[in-house]
């Protein structure tokens, strides 16, 4: 397997030095042969190359088998311009490799219940969500996107837009899913002021049609965000658009008290898929080992 | 002062009741007349008069030096289109008033400390968080959006739309709140994605310098949705757009485990300001007392 090692930033590359001893490991006891190469990407891209997604780097990605990311993002590229920083490559690898669809699980590890803000009450009843989350519509993608002048005074506007393929296919891997696991989904959304919500709504309540065994039900973003913490083992799978699947993501990781070994999958039609942890560059702790 | 009582539905008619009973008690003992008036909102509005706002019940609003309201919404009324839905009151009173502050306190009270999901080293630090939501801006009210049919194709779209004096004037009130408690006012937004989230940057960063007493900080949503659970106790006044405010501040209620007992207030350039509780109409739990 070809896989593409991407570092980034911060604490990516350390943590990228371990993954691949697990590699390598995992090559060893299984007989599985990895072709390892590595890239730069984000910041480290830009101090080399200018920009932070090269190319050369994506093409490299496209060939290959899987791709293994760090963390992008810091300070000292914080003054760049939107198109210029750091984040702009994992949000280029996403879209031109068409990964829709991020899964992200957020599952106690006993021994590290007491890692774990929450109280053992709460933890008692068992915590195990798989955030299913679109990853390449939205307000992430959304055009038309801007600042522009109007009577001398700024305004600013990103879209939040949606077709119902792009529902429909995300929504798809959300009830795959869910069928491996305890077979409820629950779509989340703001459908009582979003008109993208309804076609959410719309889309899934037809999906759901392929998928009898699993059991759907819809709630409200900012409930989604209070029962996370009050009564998170009420979740199995949550489908929800990009914008909320990043909020509802990493509260998730940080009920379970382990941001910082929660993995994540960005699947699409076909390979490569991307792999990276939920945690980001943390550049505050960089550099420690 | 010319009260106007808007009960609603579900939980709503319950809470107000109690909530008139206080008033009374205030009038009796500070000498404060209240002329109190009610009127249906909402799913009740609905079910009497076909629209849940009222032409008489907004003037009779505008007329007023305040406004209590309830909740509304339930499972009777989800059916409907959205600019039928019981919720289309609270949004249309929030514009028509032009109520662009939502102060959303979350503090612990320590006899309630026992309700909140959070371990006692947590809340130790203490908890007391104001969440200052732009309300009348954003997605909830941006031009285009709808739902419509392109190739065959269902597609939806909402705009997250920011003019700079829109806000401008919830930062004022942010900064202002923030100097009557402990100085320090952290803005949430998505800067390393949405234009709108940069503009709120660049004003903001205006307008800080005219509260040089207040400490500025920055941070993006994500992280902030995790922080609330981690370390409540980092925050004092959260300034942040809609979307997003309706989302923190959920899960700030939910943290200090009284979202039943959390106050609002909506306010605008002059009156009359709307004051609601944080909780919704509860339809699962109405009608109990
Ligand atoms: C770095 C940023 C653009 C990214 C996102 O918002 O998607 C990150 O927060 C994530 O969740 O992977
Ligand atoms: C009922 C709904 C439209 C409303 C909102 O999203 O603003 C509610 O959730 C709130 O926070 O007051």
């Amino acid at each position: 397997y070809n896989v593409v090692l991407l570092p980034g930033d911060g604490i990516g590359p350390e943590v990228m030095a371990q993954a691949k001893k697990v590699l390598m490991a995992v090559s060893e006891k299984f007989g599985i042969a990895f072709n390892l190469k590595e890239a730069l990407v984000g910041g480290a891209s830009i101090d080399e190359m200018g920009v932070p997604l090269a190319d050369e780097t994506l093409e490299l990605c496209m060939k290959s088998d899987a791709v293994l990311f760090g963390a992008v993002g810091g300070p000292k590229w914080d003054h760049l311009p939107m198109e210029l920083r750091p984040e702009r490559a994992i949000l280029g690898l996403r879209k031109e490799l068409d990964l829709f669809a991020n899964l992200r699980p957020a599952f106690l590890i006993p021994s590290l219940a007491a890692k774990s803000p929450l109280k053992g009450e709460i933890l008692s009843k068992g915590v195990d969500i798989l955030v299913v989350r679109e990853l390449t519509g939205g307000l992430y993608f959304g055009e038309p996107k801007g600042i522009k002048v109007r009577d001398d005074k700024r305004i600013a506007y990103d879209t939040l837009v949606y077709t119902e393929d792009q529902i429909r296919r995300v929504a798809e891997i959300g009830f795959r899913v869910a069928q491996n696991r305890k077979k409820k989904l629950c779509l989340v959304d703001k459908a009582n002021v979003l008109e993208s919500s309804r076609l959410w709504r719309e889309v899934v309540s037809e999906v759901t049609k392929e998928f009898p065994d699993v059991e759907l039900s819809y709630m409200y973003v900012d409930n989604c965000a209070m029962q996370l913490v009050a009564n998170p083992g009420m979740f199995d799978v949550i489908l929800t658009e990009n914008t909320f699947g990043d909020i509802l993501s990493d509260e998730a990781a940080a009920i379970i008290g382990s941001i910082g070994l929660m993995p994540s999958a960005s699947l699409g039609d076909k390979k490569p898929y991307l792999y990276e942890p939920v945690h980001g560059s943390a550049p505050d702790i960089a550099g420690r080992g």
